[in-house]
């Protein structure tokens, strides 16, 4: 007996990995950027809750009418397309057998297909709607659930890069801390997220490492740059 | 004649909009947040700088990785499939079938379009990839287009909130100019950006104009509260 094994995350791990790779890495360069130009881990810390706050709330709620809005546009697509059956029923057959054409099926085929699939309306739409739309049905409260994961996630992924901020007075001593975390950090978030979604965990902890490294870096260089003009 | 309008906002368009909306918002909020709490525009300047480069490049640089990873995701599959369609043919069919049981046709009519699909190997395994397993074929240079096209439209979206604070000295004052320019950049972003996407354009303006106003009122409430504790 043979199997396939195609590796699908759940929403949920999505929306954890959307935060916090975005959580992990622009609070972390953020704070490297400053610690570089202003030596006061105050000022780091108030940017820095600062930048979670807007960030995590940007993503979330981003998430959540985005989600809303695809809840919309499917409802009221389905809707036209229950219209379009029961209207221009001839039309919508010849759209079944459009994308039918498109897998190479002969018309013979194609027409027998799109015959058998008007007799049960419900299916012939569910097919519009998959295949010739290309919309699947979302989830319900999926709008709500996937605001709050994302939004939570930036805000773990972007304290780990401060905490050492708020031990620490002198705030280049402390990017040295913040560093080492975050660096550990997005190495392990990197591979478990490679391994959730079927990628070499190795090299995909190395590419996550490396963002995080380089958007720190540039941060660190061009705030040091600007803060010796002002 | 009847036809039917499904928009669909281009690849670059959608990378626009993925930039400018995270660019407009965040370092906007940040901003706003900081001003609240350190009274110097240079300060403001030199965090809203770090932001937007670390955003610009984790957005970027994160689309690019995607993309490759997508990419190379793609192309191990498509190997994949090419092997199981020479050594497993009879599993494969049986998948073909599968899928159209699930759009309701009769096993006849199953049989008949998996038989038919197999005289095409490339077809066949373009229609395992599309609807087996739900991919497209990535376009080559995708990755490098959408990083510099997300990278850059975070910094265009970014670079505008925090114009006021270059030619204020007084970052409370500077947040006024900023929070004017960028609610009415934000309305005709929204306004835009739902067109595209053939959303309601007045509404969809609204929302993205409330996602902007919540994040930077609570980031300028929540670097308040902190500033006072240290």
């Amino acid at each position: 007996m043979h199997h396939e094994q195609h590796l699908q995350s759940s929403d949920t791990i999505r929306d954890i990995v959307i935060g916090m790779s975005d959580g992990l890495t622009v609070p972390f360069a953020l704070a490297a950027g400053l610690s570089g130009a202003v030596n006061s881990s105050g000022i780091v810390i108030t940017a820095g809750i600062a930048e979670i706050v807007a960030g995590s709330i940007a993503m979330g709620l981003g998430g959540f009418l985005a989600g809303r809005t695809e809840a919309d546009h499917y409802a009221s697509e389905l809707k036209r397309e229950y219209e379009e059956v029961e209207k221009v029923p001839e039309q919508e057959k010849a759209e079944v057998k459009e994308v039918f054409a498109a897998f190479g099926l002969s018309e013979k085929l194609q027409h027998e297909v799109a015959e058998e699939m008007a007799k049960d309306k419900d299916k012939w739409v569910d097919f519009m709607m998959r295949y010739e739309l290309g919309l699947e049905e979302p989830k319900a409260n999926r709008a709500t659930q996937s605001a709050i994961t994302i939004g939570v996630s930036y805000i773990v992924g972007g304290i780990i890069p401060l905490s050492p901020y708020f031990f620490i007075a002198d705030s280049t001593q402390a990017l040295y801390y913040s560093c080492g975390i975050t660096m550990i950090c997005l190495f392990v978030f990197g591979y478990f997220k490679s391994k959730v979604t079927g990628q070499p965990a190795i090299k995909g902890a190395l590419k996550v490492l490396l963002i995080g490294a380089l958007a720190a870096a540039a941060a660190f260089g061009m705030a040091k740059l600007i803060n010796g003009q002002h």
